[in-house]
């Protein structure tokens, strides 16, 4: 019902209590009620005694209305189901895929208790970030599975890139990096059988209007914000919407015409590749030269001795200096 | 209480009530109620008002106290949860593994409403087979788990062939062959992070002491059980703890040495390598001798124009009669 009176509402102009409980069938008291609703969640509506009510500001929260509101996605972002706290998007995004929940299901929440990065690791979730996990049901090999959160990258970053001024950077396999610190990072969980994906989740955790002082005092010095690298506010809302749009857009071309052309663009936007990294994956350490990712989405290192070592898995560490 | 008393009694020889009792700490009429419960479970215990209890025969069902009385295992089925009836013991250990059971509980059933298959298909699941789940967290690589059914199908090979006269064959890449037929299949489901394994469930079904009457019309041609085959009845409890015995040993193998050992073993045991096969994966069709399975597990078929071709998950059927 608040998404048929917002919906007419955003077609902008005044509107009637009258027709709008008209068009929608209820009495212009339940109208009243819903708006006075509207208004706690945030939406800055005028009403006048003789023109009716105007929508003047939606607020730029991650509700699923207002994620819906103008996506023009086929799959990403049907459904969106959001939270105000929840321990882990992550998480409810799993349980949602086991009980059979659509390819393109986002889970978004305001605020995470118990948000997950890689390898089981905490990831801060304080309020003015966005959190979300989005199913996919990709018709792929779970040995192709390397490539998705390589994907999930891209989006994000391009979904930057085309909102602010800044120029993110990717680092293998899945951190987003503004002016050489940690803004974001993609964890991607899937369920299979050994040659066949059910479904795969992907969830990002973006530092977006994040205040500085809400980051633990142990990533402080490594983590950022686009608000605080941008010097200013940054749409949410919008920017969730962006990297819906992108990341769709660089699916069909995965399914279309493989990993190559994305590859290529992956590679552009790294800030690895190139550079000297010490990468830590279990309790080995391997030093070396970034050359490649390969066709897999596996990182190519040169070592000193000239040989050259495939990985697909760790911590990347850069050795030297890099403003990416 | 239960498993305290059948202990005592599976020691041998008569046991008084009074000294059950005195030894548990509770009253002789308690310990003629849990008496009067194991008769119904199908434990045959004599009585002499003299003499006591004495255990005359167990029932060969697969619970919890049968199965882990002797196993002599290091890690699998030291948990073994049993259900008489369940829609399918691998949803039930996908719930427990993502609560965090321990690697190595097993999940067992009597029967199961649900069995499934590779591919979502069904399994059918009467009284008389068995039909379990084991969880395993190996610190693999999700890309290496395609070896993993192939590790369990040598292990129920083996057990079977030490039990019985049979000589079971393995079809790639699941499915276990009596005298050209199917007595049983292995699905493996996973959780994962893209490069990171979270839990393996190995899940078998085993056409054991089925009545050829219960199986579905649909597979009575292709189908048998190891009773059918070896013409008297098979011990179904010692059937599966010969198989978590072989299964951990082999495993083992596998982490300590690599899967090469492993790949020699089952090509011994193949009855695909060496034969003309059709291969049907998704809409694809190919056709080839199948020559190999890689250090993957991958089959390797060789067509007719020379080329090969290495298949990661499909259908096999045999083209030219097979003893196998």
């Amino acid at each position: 019902m608040k998404e048929t009176i917002l919906e007419r509402l955003r077609q902008g102009g005044h509107v009637s209590g009258e027709d709008l409980g008209r068009t929608i069938g209820i009495s212009r008291t339940a109208i009243w009620k819903y708006i006075k609703e509207l208004r706690h969640a945030g939406y800055q509506i005028d009403s006048s005694p003789n023109k009716g009510y105007l929508l003047v500001s939606a607020p730029d929260n991650p509700f699923p209305e207002e994620i819906k509101a103008g996506l023009n996605t086929r799959v990403l972002g049907k459904t969106v189901v959001f939270h105000k706290e929840v321990a882990s998007t992550q998480d409810v995004a799993k349980s949602l895929a086991a009980q059979g929940a659509d390819e393109g299901t986002v889970v978004v929440a305001e605020t995470q208790s118990g948000g997950r990065g890689r390898i089981g690791r905490a990831w801060s979730s304080p309020s003015g970030g966005i959190y979300f996990s989005i199913i996919l049901r990709p018709n792929i090999r779970p040995t192709e599975a390397l490539r998705l959160p390589l994907i999930a990258g891209i989006a994000v970053a391009q979904a930057i890139a085309f909102l602010t001024e800044l120029k993110p950077k990717l680092k293998w396999p899945n951190d987003i990096i503004i002016n050489g610190r940690k803004a974001g990072g993609i964890l991607t969980e899937m369920s299979a059988e050994v040659d066949r994906l059910d479904w795969v989740i992907i969830g990002i955790g973006l530092n977006v209007n994040t205040p500085p002082e809400s980051f633990p005092s142990d990533i402080e010095d490594i983590a950022t914000s686009l608000m605080k690298a941008e010097g200013e506010y940054i749409p949410r809302v919008k920017l969730l919407q962006h990297i819906l749009r992108e990341l769709e857009s660089l699916l069909d071309i995965f399914h279309e015409s493989g990993f190559e052309p994305l590859r290529t663009q992956w590679k552009e936007l790294s800030n690895t590749i190139g550079e000297t990294v010490k990468v830590i994956s279990g309790s080995e350490e391997i030093i070396g030269h970034a050359i490649d990712i390969d066709s897999d989405g596996a990182l190519i290192l040169q070592k000193n001795d000239g040989t050259k070592e495939r990985i697909i898995a760790g911590d990347v560490y850069i050795r030297k200096a890099s403003n990416g």
